[in-house]
């Protein structure tokens, strides 16, 4: 049975595309206009949250992107593109996981919510800007480690650098890529560079093009 | 080498402090006045981030407290507290554990900023609104689930459920136990009189009056 993910442009689910990229697995991928709650009521059947990803594997169904990247690195790449519990960094790998979503993403949703999706008269700038340094100031913590190693743990690409580097595409989506410390931007260029990212940015423009679905990114949308 | 928890009462930290105690592992539980960041400099040198969890266990470090949980119950407990990449609820079980803290914590933590933590000239009561439905509409997708099910996957008590009933805890503290669903009420009316949360409630309460902190949740802190 193959996996089917769903999907908005540069959304969450962009993780979960990359990680089917990195690891060459066989996927269906369904592009959603965005917000898909609103745009697409049936997608609730699939996921009651009304939000992107759902991802199902057989009976597996799942709904948290970082988690699903661990679940992917774990079924299909033990010891590469995951952290075994024997090894020393197993911490950390579980540590960067969340950390990634938790602490750098959701704060951005914050600054989208409230800077551009709500409409202007619920629009909340001081929201925006307090997140904005909220989400600079965590993100300014990676800097030390990520000067003296090409990925953050285990000295090799893993899911951690996925769900981590998510983080730094939406941020450079919302216009704060200039904010980024030297060794956190060279990190993101050098991972935005690698072939399994660039397939999965091919394949989600390939899919909203035969699904007719726009090819914007969902930072772009301004709530109409 | 004994573990280090760093906690403030009640706070996302209380996820780790609960799978220690039902883990039955040696730890040493250091407690802070909230909020650490402001109240003990020092702190940032053992979480630049300045936020509660911090962990140490040997070399290991870890701040994220899901992650925490899922790193005792693999290292501590698999196939009992941990569910194995090998059983079938092993998708659900990582979901579970990310759901509990970046679906059902963070919007908290807004609602709390807002509502009760900023000075009242910086406070949003929409954004505090905004949140409290967000949350509430998030959890009510748990109820068809906990409605036939004891505990949320592999038929038995996991870090899963203890990172999503952390999240009933902190509601709770801000109010919010009138508006959970029966059987998610329910649910939590189970975890929270199981010995081991007992006995992390005592710890805390113990270790609070030996280092001479007060025993207040942190969601009952009031900006001043």
């Amino acid at each position: 049975m193959t996996m089917t993910l769903y999907h908005c442009i540069n959304a969450r689910s962009f993780r979960v595309l990359w990680m089917l990229e990195e690891l060459g697995l066989p996927y269906e991928l369904k592009v959603l206009p965005f917000p898909p709650r609103s745009r697409d009521e049936q997608y609730l059947e699939v996921n009651p949250l009304g939000t992107i990803p759902a991802f199902l594997d057989g009976d597996v169904w799942m709904s948290e992107s970082a988690a699903i990247c661990q679940y992917l690195a774990a079924r299909h790449s033990p010891h590469t593109l995951d952290v075994g519990v024997d090894e020393a960094d197993f911490g950390a790998y579980l540590n960067d996981l969340h950390f990634g979503e938790a602490t750098l993403t959701f704060p951005q949703t914050l600054i989208l919510r409230y800077g551009r999706f709500e409409p202007p008269e619920r629009r909340l700038a001081q929201a925006a800007e307090d997140y904005t340094r909220w989400f600079l100031s965590r993100l300014r913590t990676l800097e030390p480690r990520l000067a003296t190693r090409e990925f953050l743990c285990a000295g090799r690409f893993t899911a951690a650098d996925v769900s981590v580097s998510y983080a730094l595409m939406l941020a450079t989506d919302i216009g704060l890529q200039d904010r980024f410390k030297p060794a956190t931007l060279a990190y993101w260029q050098r991972l935005r560079a690698r072939p399994g990212f660039l397939r999965a940015l091919e394949a989600q423009a390939r899919a909203a093009l035969e699904q007719g679905v726009s090819t914007a990114s969902v930072a772009c949308w301004d709530g109409r």
